[in-house]
């Protein structure tokens, strides 16, 4: 019924904390060629899948009505850091459909990227949405409705033309669920639709392979990844894990967080798509479970083994920057 | 041999991420009152013991010798949010030590407080050694080395005269290791000595009620419990579970935290002592473990039991301001 423990936080040589997750790896026949924990049970995807909730705006031609170029496809399936880059791009996402922040419906937070957040602090400048993490998200779903001669007021909601196209999209894509409990909101106010974890790794293989997928979906789809691995940055920022795995694997890895501990991800060489939770919803843990993922899977050169590392098992430092530890991917991902 | 799952996030309807943990509650003799999974592996108690790592200060006369006041015991005690009187206690404890800001060896942080945080940004000002969450405690081990007349130079090590009488004293109130693997580094470079749960509690229970301690260790638990009691922001600080709690119940409750999921209490009136760890780490979870508890055991009054709900229930809401989902106690402890 439980988990297995599959990361866990040593500090010297006692575990200090265990972090329990379910795993999926599946063919694009949904054959699954990997499974730890319960696969079955649905769970809510979140950010991690961005990629699926952009393909109306690139097969339904509006990216291409409005020109968008790919840095701003990029932006569309981020979870950026609000640093000065991400909201350049958002912000000529929103020009080129005629609109600006006012539109965007996801909130403000401040920039997670601390530093970014502390050159606004010191320039005496409050955050606004286009530092929400998900505002190139929405900057793409505010293109999609305005390229469809949509209004975009009111495009978070489940009912908006071009929310119900995403979430038929994400259902097609994943199995995920349409209405009823298995659809939750979101940080950014969107719905979340719950899938079974082996469901969304299917979609990640398809999504990687264009297998099952018609012609139109399955450009769109390539043309995501191809986006993301060209300039990673705009898929997450500095110091992010998202951005740092592709900018060493390029186009062989598409990978994309969500918050509450999913990681997902496509192995185009191997046709292969991957999609996990952690249980108690934590990033560092979910972040060492993919690269664990990644290492047991794929084909590494030593360069790449080298450089997947510290994804591995990243040392904790404390604040004399002394080691005190380090994580890493444990029981049946050990 | 998996701890159960004692703490779940609801999205909508839908569980969306799970904690599990174990939980001791213990009389002073050591009896467990209650207790869910393995109460008897070793874990790092990490800040939650900061009660048990002043006694020697106080039971010394180190305290009294220089003259500390309650709201300086209290904040020897803390974990703090680097705020302005957090600062100021920490000074002034120093200067009752002839020290000052240098003489701390506990590293540096920004001011976990995020509106701290940002007056120093927006003052161009570099956070210090004070605004660490622990100076308060480093302060009161720098005050015993120089009311001994020792030179707190290394007062962080295990083999300084300071941290043997620390180590000594955390041993004692809970069985906790003194070297080997039981004994690591923590985030303010002095030792964390793993015990177990059931240990720690037995610990709490004594520390609230003097029960198995010499009169001035006895004397010396209370005087913590009743400086933490009357004022309780300098234990934590704005909007921090702890001080909250403990503004709630005044000397009825002695509360707290430890990083990676470890949370002590005393309950005085009923003799008992609490020490729970969230397996995971998370804070979020260990605290509606810790509301859990006390609303089970205590006797509360109707506006107690009203005070509490926020923290036994903890609702989530999204950058919208818009309720997606809270946290609750489950499982045994539902």
């Amino acid at each position: 019924m439980s988990n297995p423990v599959l990361a866990e936080l040593l500090r010297g040589e006692l575990v200090e904390s265990r972090h329990s997750g379910a795993l999926a790896v599946s063919d694009s026949e949904g054959g699954l060629v990997l499974a730890f924990g319960d696969t079955e049970r649905p769970v809510f995807p979140r950010s991690a899948v961005k990629a699926f909730q952009a393909l109306p705006l690139i097969e339904s031609g509006a990216a291409d009505r409005l020109g968008l170029d790919d840095g701003e496809i990029a932006l569309a399936v981020s979870s950026h850091g609000g640093e000065a880059r991400h909201v350049a791009v958002a912000t000529s996402m929103l020009a080129k459909a005629g609109r600006d922040v006012a539109t965007l419906e996801c909130g403000v937070h401040a920039p997670s990227y601390r530093k970014a957040a502390e050159a606004l602090v010191r320039a005496g400048e409050k955050p606004s949405a286009l530092h929400n993490n998900c505002s190139g998200k929405h900057s793409g779903f505010i293109c999609l409705a305005c390229a469809e001669g949509l209004d975009p007021k009111g495009y978070v909601g489940p009912s908006h033309p071009v929310m119900r196209a995403v979430m038929g999209a994400v259902n097609e894509m994943s199995g995920a669920a349409l209405d009823g409990a298995g659809v939750g909101t979101d940080g950014c106010s969107i719905p979340t639709q719950a899938a079974p974890l082996a469901g969304i790794a299917r979609g990640f293989a398809r999504l990687g392979t264009g297998a099952h997928l018609g012609p139109e979906r399955a450009k769109a789809a390539a043309r995501i990844r191809r986006a993301a691995a060209a300039d990673p940055f705009l898929v997450a920022g500095t110091g992010r894990f998202c951005t740092d795995v592709m900018a060493i694997f390029g186009e062989r890895v598409f990978v994309k967080t969500g918050a509450e501990g999913v990681f997902c991800a496509c192995l185009p060489e191997l046709g292969y798509g991957v999609a996990l939770k952690c249980d108690d919803g934590a990033t560092r843990a979910a972040e060492v479970m993919m690269a664990a993922v990644i290492a047991r899977l794929l084909p590494l050169s030593d360069s790449e083994n080298a450089a997947l590392q510290p994804f591995l098992a990243p040392v904790q430092k404390n604040w004399n920057g002394i080691e005190v530890g380090r994580l890493r991917a444990a029981g049946p991902l050990a």
